[in-house]
């Protein structure tokens, strides 16, 4: 771990603060892999040397574990916000799923590799503890509403929490920032889709 | 390319045919990622030498391409099939959305390693521009469907579709066979909130 500092390697190269540090790192690991990325490959693509890394960050494994910290706090943020919205069960869902689509759109790259993980090391095996936590959340509360006498009773409240944060995750795949699409309009069909249907209740 | 065989390598191990070869191959492609799996990799794990892999297969891109080609070969069977379906143009999306759980679960380890694949080389550039022909399809249905007045017309069907498509493809991530999840349950419970909603509409 211990590589020596030689001080001309940073010399005219930018200096690195923590976070742009851990969004190159990030990036990194999203275009090859947590498991495919050397700290060696991040020293080279911040062009600085490993050490200068190991000044702000002891591991690869704590980069990893501040990047899918962020996604995390943002999202159990939601789930707090969620329990203090006045009325049921379901109206805490919906706050739920769009808060999150908010989230996944602020922090994309940090919940992209948080929704990659596969659970090979400690960190990885937290971090999917968690999203279990939050899925218990959101199937709780689908299983509430459906007591309530909101929701259908008919649909497993498991999978219904999965296959609606389905929906809300397969934003990494195709939400783009820069693209004209906009959020709340994502967040809207998302809603529309999960509580009302496509079907129009006119049609056959 | 060209390893000399040496007849020893394979006395006493099992033989592999092409079948047997890709089911491993797609394995280890999802368990390290395709550009972190070497030949070298794979034939350690078969415990055969690359040159028998070889025999089977001219490159890693044709394993590639044979293994996501089991994954767009049932998908877009499944979309011919919908356009024979009798009736409206919702109907054949309802078809089309069934027929693809169908799919995804029996060819879990294919259609996985296709919703990973990043476009690096020409195989995988190839399975993009077929992943987003489904789409296209997919979201043609949805426009038909809102233009014979079937579905809401205030939702954008690109979104629609890729939404639609979220909640299928997330099953990747959740659906074991092992698991008692039964298959039409599920496909029934996306068709139900795809198509009805999950709010019932005397709530509220």
């Amino acid at each position: 771990m211990a590589v020596p500092t030689t001080r001309t390697a940073r010399r005219g190269r930018p200096g690195y603060d923590l976070e742009s540090l851990l969004r190159i790192a990030v990036k990194l690991f999203n275009e090859r892999g947590y498991d495919g990325t050397s700290m060696e490959d991040l020293s080279r693509k911040l062009g600085i040397t490993k050490s200068a890394i190991y000044h702000h960050v002891s591991s690869k494994q704590e980069l990893l574990r501040l990047a899918v910290g962020r996604a995390l706090d943002g999202l159990f943020a939601v789930v707090e916000e969620a329990r203090t919205v006045p009325g049921r069960a379901i109206d805490q869902l919906e706050f739920l799923v769009r808060g999150s689509v908010t989230v996944l759109a602020d922090r994309l790259p940090f919940v992209t590799l948080l929704l990659r993980v596969r659970g090979n090391t400690k960190v990885e095996r937290d971090a999917l503890a968690k999203r279990r936590e939050f899925d218990h959340i959101v199937s709780a509360l689908v299983e509430q509403a459906a007591i309530d006498g909101d929701i259908r009773a008919d649909i497993d409240p498991a999978t219904t929490a999965r296959l609606l944060f389905g929906m809300v995750n397969s934003l990494v795949e195709w939400y783009r920032p820069r693209r004209d699409d906009d959020l709340h309009t994502i967040a809207d069909t998302i809603a529309t889709i999960a509580f009302e249907g496509i079907r129009l209740p006119g049609g056959e």
